[in-house]
């Protein structure tokens, strides 16, 4: 029996450890210091970025036969074209512009217990998307091509903490799907880890406690998506941890907590849900392949950029980046450009005390298997002025009304500024009544954090928007008022 | 606290519950009883298989422009061409033929509780391409073509159990894999579900013990590949199930029973093998992609087939079929007839008294997820005369010259008989001493059964071989000698 007492035991100390952690207010700096930093990164950390025409930039070149935009290496990523078949879709077919980025890539965030409290590695890092310059990034945001070094820049900080992990503690390590809607079957390593070296923060980088980093989460684009992706994937999670809670008092943040607890049962098992998830892919046909990029039909390619006819959806444009802060100081790219915020919201209720979040099975061609688990919400209401009546999604209504008495978490946060430009979207929190939606119809589910936190162990089931909500949610059993 | 304990006692009682199936040795029907049904159905359920040229097949034509070989409707699957390319690897790159079915399939299994015993529904099938007439199968084996009745045959018996399970309990519902050698990224759904209905066995059906099932897994060729997958799906395992077995005295199989159940612990976490996954799924490169059959290199098409210049590996054929007991009696198509018999073994140890099997993470171009994990040593050793040396597998010696005192188990079981054409494998599991290979190498670990068994509720982790070894190592814990 010892076997199964032990990891019970780790599994539960490391539950109390990041719990712990999610309180701290203050750890290695105070959270004056905190903003000190990061206000300073912002400052001095500026990166230039100009529009380029897509027929000139350099070391990217339009392949004539396709029309795919590539990198001189074949490295890096590819803007190609993709065919979708959705039958019984509102939107049955279609053909859009695609990033294919096959190479797997490193979002690694270095973990370290500092004067008893649990630490995380964060890099105050500029991307030439991001709206707002400097956002706090993981550790390592590396894809295979950077730690490979194919542009032969400097060589990335810290990557073999995550590279050769056997010195140290795996907190979470699984791949992660992106944006379903952009990227072709892209994945990154999310890994977290643990380690008892002594580590000195380079420029740019700070030991922040998860407290403080629920904290800047409630801020409009300061943690990026690949930190929240990454935090979400915290096993967050274990037997007593609300007992632990100073805030006892307060009915949302307990049923939060509750919500975090195996010891609290969900409205359905995990078989249950794990069965819906596989009727769910049954069900739905995916026919999605790659064809040429001048096969994207309604899409035309301008001078400055790759566009939809209707004007919506998203564009391609070039980019020439000049930066001080990093390992190139000056390259182009193409950059995707989304029209519109975005609304990527969580409906959730509590049910005998315990909190619920609505979510939704849904396709996305990019995704490698069928569906993922998604946002009660997650669309660009704009969008809708050309699609069909039937394409809006559920519940937005609700979501688009939501009194403000109800809405539990609100933040402007931005995607991948290394291959997104401006790209950001509401992710919004609203509690609804225990009697709403009792029947949510064949692609909704009512999940626990606890569930959902269990399926992020694996690959395929949660998708990167859902994953910051978590994140979200996350910040709300944590963070003191 | 009653959510948890309740799902634990519902889990333990069902685990308890398959353990005293799996040492049924009578149920419904005697032993005796299930031999002669199932030697009376091989008598008069036969197939007749005549060779056709492949220019020759009804309903099948050959696209003029890729060479493809595909249906008139379009549906169920078509032999197209693969591009495989793996970087590092002993082959590298190569061209060869493959089948696309992108269709999800139902394997299912109806079980139900008859005078306090779970009995399975099993259904006497005969398949073209089995080796010796009828087999064991799942209670209903289906693709989508099917079952949505493409071919206009009758309706697919208790199909209606699967498509809608809301009245029954699910025991396992899980999109598996099937040949990553074979198939481009086919899977389907592996079902068992539990019913209190009044069920009347069909002509070619019985209902049998996990007992009886386990005894027949036992001959050559009796228990289809269809039936092995699904059943290894079970949640064969549970605390205290060790103790519930009258085999105490008999050290393998207590091993084996100790290495189903939770409470003892394998010698890795299951957080470490998660990682250990993941870490090979980043470091193995895979680049997979469909081509026209026709540029499937070192491959030529002859009257009678599609086979390697080497005459190794497989050929691609034409079959007429005549069949007095399917729902369509007579048609034509393609079947893959693999070259010589292939050897799908598991090397097992006792660590502290608890079974271990050797997995083997293994790239395949046709997974949809990089690598999943595989016997030991999965082979055709013939082919080994033309591929080079270091292609050779780690670990095949020491299976081939194993004593027969340490072969624990072994019986050549066929694959899926409606795409292979006498498609054997000898599955093997051979003990070794405790000290053999405690460094296995990177793509090699030891795991218990109950670990298995944990990956086995989701998909991209365990392959069709090694899922055939797990269910072959349940009945080395339920069988009496």
């Amino acid at each position: 029996m010892s076997g199964i007492i032990t990891a019970l035991t780790t599994d539960h100390r490391r539950a109390v450890r990041i719990a712990e952690s999610a309180q701290a207010a203050g750890g290695v700096l105070t959270e004056e210091q905190v903003r000190a930093w990061f206000a300073e990164r912002r400052r001095s950390d500026l990166a230039r970025v100009d529009r380029v025409p897509l027929d000139r930039l350099e070391r990217w070149g339009t392949d004539p036969a396709t029309g795919d935009i590539r990198h001189a290496s074949g490295r890096f990523f590819t803007v190609t074209g993709l065919s979708a078949e959705v039958p019984g879709a509102a939107v049955p077919a279609w053909t859009q512009p695609i990033l294919l980025q096959p190479e797997i890539g490193i979002l690694g965030i270095l973990a370290k217990e500092i004067d008893g409290v649990l630490h995380f590695l964060m890099q105050a890092k500029n991307e030439p998307g991001n709206p707002e310059g400097v956002e706090i990034s993981p550790t390592v945001q590396a894809t295979r091509s950077n730690y490979m070094r194919v542009h032969q820049g400097n060589p990335v900080p810290y990557l073999d903490y995550f590279r050769d992990t056997r010195r140290h503690r795996v907190i979470a390590d699984v791949l992660q799907s992106e944006q379903g809607a952009w990227f072709f079957q892209k994945r990154n390593r999310n890994i977290i880890v643990e380690t008892d070296d002594e580590v000195e923060p380079l420029d740019g980088f700070a030991w922040l406690t998860l407290g403080q980093l629920h904290r800047l989460l409630a801020d409009d684009t300061v943690v990026n998506m690949d930190a929240r992706t990454v935090l979400s994937c915290l096993p967050f999670s274990g037997v007593g941890l609300s007992a632990s809670s100073p805030f006892r008092d307060q009915e949302f943040r307990q049923s939060v907590l509750r919500s975090c607890s195996e010891e609290f049962a969900g409205l359905h098992g995990i078989g249950d849900i794990l069965s819906w998830i596989t009727e769910s892919r049954s069900r739905h046909e995916v026919l999605a392949h790659r064809v040429p990029l001048r096969e994207a039909e309604l899409w035309h390619r301008g001078e400055d950029a790759i566009e939809h006819e209707s004007g919506l959806f998203f564009r391609v444009i070039g980019a020439g980046v000049r930066s001080g802060h990093r390992e190139v100081s000056h390259w182009h790219q193409p950059l995707v450009e989304p029209i519109g915020i975005g609304v990527n919201a969580f409906l959730v209720k509590q049910v005998d005390g315990v909190l619920h979040a609505l979510v939704h099975a849904g396709v996305q061609p990019g995704y490698l298997d069928v569906l993922e688990l998604g946002p009660t919400v997650r669309c660009t209401p704009g969008n809708y002025a050309w699609l069909p009546d039937a394409a809006r999604p559920p519940f937005l209504d609700d979501v688009l009304s939501a009194p403000p008495g109800r809405v539990r978490f609100s933040s402007v946060l931005s995607e991948e500024g290394g291959r997104f430009y401006h790209a950001r979207n509401r992710y919004t929190i609203i509690e609804v009544d225990a009697g709403y939606a009792t029947d949510p119809g064949p692609d909704h589910r009512w999940l626990t954090l606890h569930q959902l936190v269990g399926l992020l162990r694996h690959s395929h089931y949660v998708n990167v928007e859902a994953r910051s909500l978590v994140a979200c949610l996350h910040s709300l059993a944590g963070r003191p008022e």
